[in-house]
């Protein structure tokens, strides 16, 4: 039924996206590469964002906050890396809000039909007629082949281009889609913020079933995730769809194919928020932790979580070190586990249940060394919950890169 | 008045301490340095003291904290370092029993008048064998002039031994005196824990006061500083007071020798404190970092607390970075602060002040460069409220110390 990137069994020229992307260079990186952005829907799209929970949030992302609460009917998004518009005032402020009417009058809709993103320097402004002298071409080159050249213009030091498209079998339409990309989380170069996720679809069905999807799968993947636990003045995910398939609302929660693209939705959100950690600032490692039986979701992620942003946790990883130890402390530090009645396993291997176990440590860390993915479990007694939450190690690359200069 | 380290105006002569200390070495140290210490008080002493919050305590800190929670009047303390008997289970806790009943029961004093400290290794049950069979040498030992022998006793990877000592002229009993002794914070080690201080001392005053000194220095000092965020299964701050001096009891708060005793007792709460920081694994900076003008105190902890413990900002100022745009994206991410009305200075240079501003980058770079200790400020503008919060760089170091193997 559900064909990831390849099509599989749909026939892809039949489906029709109404989304058409665009990348321009326009000089905001000093490399000459692309770094100013579009997404454009032929039709209004039903959008759903979530931002940063940083108080210091960047022009870009209080204004799109700002035109969701009023619209949630959306047109398009303007992007552009190299320069985050974050900590500039009210001057960054009104710069953004020229640029976007710049764009908006060019392609012929409302001012706050077009939502923003920006990411890279902080605290630096823009340099708004280098992005407004590039928008007419940019607009112009708005196609649906041109998302390679959207996914360029939006990376700032991303190892890797990160990038999702499935299709889920529909009677008609030719196919419900989902098509993602993102940049990475990691705060990579000194002042360069941050995560950005933008998904497309033309899922047909009741908006507040598909908020609610949306939010749980933000909150089991880009929210669940950690390069260094601190998040950025930029952070944003953007969910829009064209509502064009099926062509009757589906609004039934338990609907087959609603179902079926929960499951692709989540399939998407953890594959890019697990790109981004793997892309985190020099890690060589995903950690990913999995916090077993805690009376609810929320104790079990805060957990999960610390373990997973234990510096001490994360070294031991970057050394291959199966030590046990320091995971049951980063655990006892949120006072939610009684270490007289957990047990941790690291892959299949038990380490610890209820008193220190024996084990052995040189074939398991060797294992570890062996694994770009390494699997901890802590099991509680508590209650019939879990969260997995992911991170990395932390590594000299991470100090390195991280530690040099800003100019 | 006040005389630091060296007794000044005061003949140490007369100064009677009560405290006596002893250190021997039992094998628990691979390298054969001492590592088994004891404290001991000729008579009942006062005693307070704060254990860490992490739910996977050590058996020694559930042993302490059960005994103060029954008998405020202690005779000795003591502590070994090389293990810290944590995550042993019940094996471990009935180990430390054994170990403290065979110390009282030596020197002749009450079960429950014994406090116990650990530190070292985690999750490996000790050699209480060893321990024993030392225990008679160890209080064989015990004077005052053996606190050199003490101090070695409870180190671990410290890179330096921490003490302090100051007296304040009395009248009366020779002067009042503060002595202590600490080790380091950091988990330097794979599975090595922390932070133990131990504070003597002879003032007579309302056992109320008292203990409310106490908790306000700690909370300056001892739970003002982070290496790496993390606190260990072991964590303990001791004060005990024989009460000799004055010879009758201060009961008003607004007494000098009290005001002064306060101040005393935060000198070296501080000192030690950043004598942890400054020991910190691999660091070569303490941050200062002090939140200024907060509604409430626990604001302005959370906002200066935020920015010590950001990797980000960590990594930056090991590279000598005056990275503003970190420091003010930490303080972000507490939620408790505007990026329209906040400035910041490094040192005494203004680097934002409600919008970017110009400052001599170089310069301020080099500064930071050439001084062990930054000043970061932060000023708010919701009350007057300040806190100052201790922490470190992130370096090399650090990442090598905690990723190297741990066997």
């Amino acid at each position: 039924m559900i064909d990831q990137f390849a099509g599989g069994n749909i026939e892809l020229s039949n489906l029709q996206e109404n989304f058409s992307f665009a990348g321009v260079s326009c000089g905001l990186k000093l490399s000459g590469k692309k770094d100013l952005g579009a997404i454009f829907c032929k039709k209004k799209a039903l959008t759903f964002a979530v931002f940063t929970q940083n108080s210091v949030a960047a022009a870009p992302v209080k204004i799109s906050k700002k035109r969701l609460n009023k619209n949630k009917f959306i047109r398009a998004i303007l992007v552009n890396s190299g320069n985050a518009n974050a900590a500039t005032g009210i001057d960054g402020f009104n710069d953004a809000i020229e640029i976007s009417k710049n764009f908006s009058d060019l392609i012929g809709i409302e001012e706050d039909e077009v939502l923003l993103a920006s990411t890279g320097i902080i605290g630096v402004r823009l340099d708004k007629s280098k992005i407004i002298s590039k928008i007419p071409a940019l607009v112009d080159r708005l196609t649906l082949n041109n998302h390679l050249d959207f996914k360029e213009s939006i990376m700032t030091t991303d190892r890797f281009e990160k990038e999702y498209f499935e299709t889920i079998s529909s009677k008609e339409c030719g196919g419900i889609y989902i098509r993602a990309y993102a940049k990475g989380c990691g705060m990579i170069c000194p002042n360069l913020a941050t995560m950005l996720v933008f998904i497309t679809s033309n899922i047909n069905a009741d908006e507040k079933i598909l908020k609610e999807m949306f939010i749980n799968c933000v909150n089991k993947s880009f929210n669940a995730i950690s390069v260094d636990g601190d998040t950025s003045t930029n952070d944003s995910v953007f969910f829009m769809t064209d509502m064009s398939c099926p062509e009757n609302t589906i609004n039934n929660r338990e609907d087959n194919l609603i179902i079926e693209f929960e499951k692709a939705l989540n399939r998407c959100c953890i594959k890019l928020a697990n790109d981004m950690v793997r892309d985190g600032e020099g890690s060589t490692k995903i950690l990913e932790v999995r916090a077993i039986g805690f009376a609810n979701e929320e104790n079990a992620k805060k957990v999960a979580s610390n373990i997973a942003k234990s510096t001490l946790v994360k070294c031991a990883f970057f050394g291959s070190d199966p030590n046990w130890g320091r995971i049951l402390c980063a655990a006892g530090n949120t006072n939610l586990i009684d270490e007289d009645s957990v047990s941790i396993k690291i892959f299949d291997t038990e380490v610890y249940n209820k008193r220190p176990i024996n084990f052995d440590k040189e074939s398991l860390s060797k294992k570890i060394s062996d694994n770009e993915r390494v699997i901890i479990e802590i099991y509680n007694n508590s209650g019939d919950k879990s969260f997995t939450f992911y991170g990395c190690d932390l590594t000299f690359d991470y100090v390195k890169l991280n530690s040099e200069y800003s100019t």
